[in-house]
């Protein structure tokens, strides 16, 4: 998220298109490949060591969905690629997991990217993920970047037997992980609002330099999850309105509802972007201010010790004939003075209102 | 309205869609169900103890509006949901209260989510609650957060035998409500306009920090307003275009009307937003003011003294052979040079208009 | 135009739709009902006692424009809508003064409201008043809020017999008035435009923070202008596109040249914006640099004194053993020694360029 | 260019629409008319006295150019309005000479609007001066506000009997005069690009009040230059895809070239427009950065030499009982002692690198 | 890239449409063609001296690219324009080096304008040069100002008989070359990218003025480059959608792919320049914070040596009758008091948390 521009690509750049190349940070974990079918009454849920195997559970009849964690084994996507008969463009954007989230339709398959997010507390930042997903008539795949996902309350929801989800298609599914995704933000959003409420405390009540650093550091954040967020109201909309027959109308109203959150998320990040970009002009009234106390405070002081300090040289001057220096309440009328003048000069910054404030 | 992501989706993330969780603070007010029948000719006002006994009036011919408040008691939602044949996105809507205004056309029924607003003395605050309305041919249901809303004028007119709404259908019935939602949008932004306006003569009169952060929080308060009216035109737009024909073109006039309410509440606000980043502009010219004014004292100041301090300083060193020292008039002359130094200091100051602005 | 919200509106919340209600301050002249009907040879114009009289001059053939002047009198407005069988939301929004510009097209009329500008030389201020416009087959009815208004070249041309506008229907006359309206915008931004040209000249010679709020104020009365006007364009562009046949194809043509006027208007209006913007960004550039004079003022007197009040101190000090203090050209060269100081830090000062500029 | 409102308009307020008057500056300059005849082999340029002339080139058969210089005989325009039967509105139009660029399709003939530009090196401003352009079937009319434009290398290729313009059409020629206009435009961005440069130069180099007003100025210009080259793009794309059938299909592609350009100096005016924002900016930081350095050098000396004259004040004072006056070596010490104050503080300003900043 | 203003189009204003006038800088390296022929089986790649040669290779059967570097032989691009009747106005474009991205179909060919960037490391600027694209049915024409291209990759690809490349058609190779060209654009992105960070870097650690400069270039950088990409959108947007049938469906796949891309740069120079506007904020306030400090530190050295000053000075008065000069512990006493205020002050200031942040 530092980085602005997307390294990965420019470590593409020159190679065919349709080039399978994972582009993200070298985990070492290894690829890890799951299945689940299900209809209505029954339901099988795998581990496939061979990715073979996994093509057999999409051959039976009801809904498979086949998620692949890892995508390092460039050999494993092009297989799958392959038995589905899926477009090399589609299996580069599986690899190269700086993609933009968009929606495409290739007819007889649907494709999906999205980010999948979540808040590191220590590094105070953002990690974002890729989530491909791919629609045909019976069958989701879903590759993910590395194992953990946030599709655990769906799994769950599968495993019920009298789950709404077991009586719907494909197209539910894909529905029901697109929207544990968005939900999900919100998650992200409730973290980082928190953290701007105390930035935003501190801002106003003890505003240091390293108070700007945080909210310039926030504000890129918020940057960057508006460019995760900004195409998913597009891509919601896409499969909304997509012509292709793989999704049911009676999916549609479910994705107009994801379609509400993704507004919601939207509209928090916006609001978000409003409130710091608001800190940052509080921020420096309050340095203004603090500027103004400091003078104030030199000012006050300058003013009443040095007209007093003049005083006194002057009777420190060594002139033979001056005659106040022998007269015996000299010294103390000089005193009385002294102490006048500084009343006066208190008196009048009192009167300009530059005291009470202090 | 402090915290911009919403808790309460949150709190709901990872439920399998359509269940119906009451996300908002929890209050332990009962939930009050009231039903009005009416028609040209007949009126009839109950509250009901049972869920069931609604359902009758709702039979009946003529219009029926039930008004729902209280959202914690899940069960009766999903029963009228099930009565009335709801979509269980809807009643997942109605109950998590935490809705941006939308519109949907379920076809049998339209469903509109509104916000009610109030503005809160003590606190400073605009307070929103959740409105559901549902329309179908010949019943309004109306679901409130709490007790307490902007619709007695609606039901006074309603039991006035004479009154327009009697003779018309429940889509004017729906008009009817959103026009006193909206109506009430104008009191909220008067306050805060009141609200605006004081601070707009403190900013100028006596800019303090504290003014700052009263700013920054009516900012907030426009970013929220805005956040609830913004939507709301497309609602009233989609309403007034619906092709579901449940709201007939004689009330589709009064959308209109409507329409153009919701449009002069927006220009407000954003005349609001306009005004205060104006604010915050005079708010620094008026600090950077004050420091010039400070500065210029501690100038004229030094100016003036530091040099007399230089001419006292220099006559009261030790040297043997000085010969003003001995001179009868040094003293009386030296004091004559000091006040003539500071007379020319000051009329350089004034020529300067240093001092004139003081 | 101080308050952003509309009080108005505030003042009618919850009354039924189609309520006639005047808004505007109350204002104690009478109402005033006049009427002008003319064909190619016939000319007649009359002022009404009653609004009865009024109807008679409608009935008759040729082109009928009707004016009232003040809008207290609620029953004259619903008489004359129950006898042109206005719709009640229309009378409503005659009274209500507070409506943004806007057209309705009701089929067998159209109805148009604008907003008459006026500037306020002593309050210095855009005063608007609300104008409403009604066009069937052969009459344009007209309400404004008092009396006083910028048709005085209507009625001229409509008197003059060999007038383009008495061969033309009632569309041409209700295009003369908006036209009228649309230029007399012109005169009030050049009375604005002086008005920002005089206080662009003030930022730059003397800025005060009188200045500041002088910007503000303008500021603000273009932000006001500007929701008086933006919706103009609508207005026009829709009279022009209407399918109603209340207005012919070559009234369209002149409505085209009104739409190039508001253009032009919007643009003058944006331009005063941005140039107000710009202008207080020369205001703090001239706020610091003068504050930048000031402190270097100060630090070259503290810079010249300091140092000579140091040798001055030095060589008062009581110390037996000064060899200094007894050689008899001691006195002399600390002199020459201080001037030469204070040359060398001047030069230092000219060096630098802090001098030169003061 | 200094007043945003028009005030020629003002002027014209209040008159029936299609009354031709000249708002332009009062030039005294006579009407001019000039009319070149061509086909592909014939070619007659004359300079008519007498207007009626000019309509006997426009009879003959190939494409006529006649082009009127100075707009004041108001007669002669009318009565060319009436020869070619130009709508009153097109001929008001071409007299008030503060139109905005647009293009007005009549069937029968198209209206074209455009500003001709002329950067004027003494005032340091953009002059633009109303061109109107006509086209019918066989004929370009062109109306200049005063004599000399940027059409001499239109002239120049029209007497060539090669070229190409030669064996086009009428529509050919509007083309070519527009296209003449917008290449005229880079010259004038070119100029303008110079100032800026010059200006930035400057306010790096040496940031003066004075150098705010140029940028202030500048700014002026570009939105002044935006407003005539905005509606430029609207205009050329208007007749790209105009359905009259006085445009062939040859040339549209041409005057997609031209939109091009449109778009190009569009581009570069919105470039202007960043650039000199972000100049206002460094002006600022540059301030910063000097009040900054004089605040070091003052704190450097006040801070040195401060505690230097207390230690000479204390051993001025003249208690009878101060061991260290009488010491031999008492004087000499304390001038030791002060050198090295002197130095610790140097020392310190060093390591926080406030010294050799300077 | 400094000057906005595209001098080029000034140079040749004037000049007949379709007038071929190189406007580049005049570079003295000749200009050089190279062909290379291609089918599934076939191969050839020969560089031509004759401009005849070439036309032959483009009669052959399967796919010819030609590539034609260096702009200034005019005749050179005429012939080739006579050659595969090209209209006059793309030859102008093609030498006219300061096109914005643009994609034109002719019909019978298709004519896309793009720029090749390079990031110049030495002067820290980005470098564009221009590229001209054609494609007719079985053959792509690429202009290039000078030697030096992105394209071996593409080169790499055709020589390799089992490359997709070679089985596709001309439409696929025009694809291959616009992707290898935005493909290149990362590359630039992230050189922008670091400078960006380093810069971020100093201006956090080291705020100095040079600093401001140095933002302001990148942001002028960014400026620039956003030019560059923005209408490339429309562009790959154009041909996608282009009707002409020179361009295949399933190369429309790949361009959308393409498209894809354009898209993320242009969010990253979206983002760069969030990013860049951030950090000007954050270098204000940092020198806001340094003069904050700056002030302290002479406000702690002032306030509290003033009154020590005073004290030292009132016991240097000369006056006869001041008992304290006298009493033998007068002189460590005031020592002590001195040391007494100046503790005080001290503890004051650590109070007011002045000291410790420094």
């Amino acid at each position: 998220m530092t980085r602005p521009a997307s390294r990965g690509s420019a470590k593409k750049a020159g190679l065919p298109p349709g080039t399978v190349v994972y582009v993200g940070k070298q985990k070492t974990e290894k690829t890890r490949i799951r299945s689940i079918s299900y209809d209505d009454t029954h339901f099988e849920e795998k581990e496939n060591k061979k990715i073979d195997e996994t093509f057999d559970s999409a051959n039976k009849e009801g809904v498979t969905w086949i998620n692949v964690d890892g995508l390092q084994r460039v050999d494993v996507i092009e297989k799958i690629g392959k038995h589905f008969n899926l477009h090399p463009l589609t299996l580069e954007d599986i690899a190269n997991t700086e993609q933009r989230p968009k929606m495409e339709d290739f007819g007889h398959y649907i494709y999906v990217v999205l980010r999948m997010l979540r808040y590191d507390q220590q590094g105070n930042e953002i990690i974002s993920e890729q989530l491909s997903l791919i629609l045909n008539s019976n069958l989701v795949l879903s590759f993910q970047e590395s194992e953990g996902d946030v599709f655990d309350t769906v799994r769950e929801r599968l495993r019920n037997e009298k789950g709404k989800i077991r009586k719907m298609g494909a197209d539910y599914l894909l529905y029901a992980l697109i929207d544990a995704v968005v939900d999900n933000y919100f998650a992200v959003l409730e973290k980082l609002g928190e953290k701007i409420e105390d930035i935003e405390d501190q801002v106003i009540a003890n505003p240091e330099p390293a108070t700007v650093q945080v909210v310039h550091n926030l504000k890129r954040q918020s940057i960057a999850l508006r460019k995760y967020v900004w195409p998913l109201r597009e891509v919601v909309n896409g499969l909304e309105r997509c012509e292709s027959g793989l999704i049911s109308k009676a999916t549609g109203i479910y994705l107009r509802d994801v379609y509400d959150h993704t507004i919601q998320v939207i509209d928090s990040v916006e609001t978000f972007r409003d409130v710091l970009s608001g800190m940052l002009d509080i921020y420096l009234s309050s340095v203004s201010n603090r500027m103004n106390e400091v003078m104030k405070v030199l000012t006050i002081i300058a003013t009443i010790f040095i007209p007093l300090t003049l005083v006194a040289g002057i009777y420190g001057m060594n002139f033979t004939y001056m005659p106040e220096l022998s007269a015996q309440w000299g010294y103390p009328l000089v005193l009385l003075a002294m102490v006048l003048i500084a009343v006066v000069m208190l008196a009048y910054f009192k009167k300009r209102k530059w005291i009470l404030q202090k």
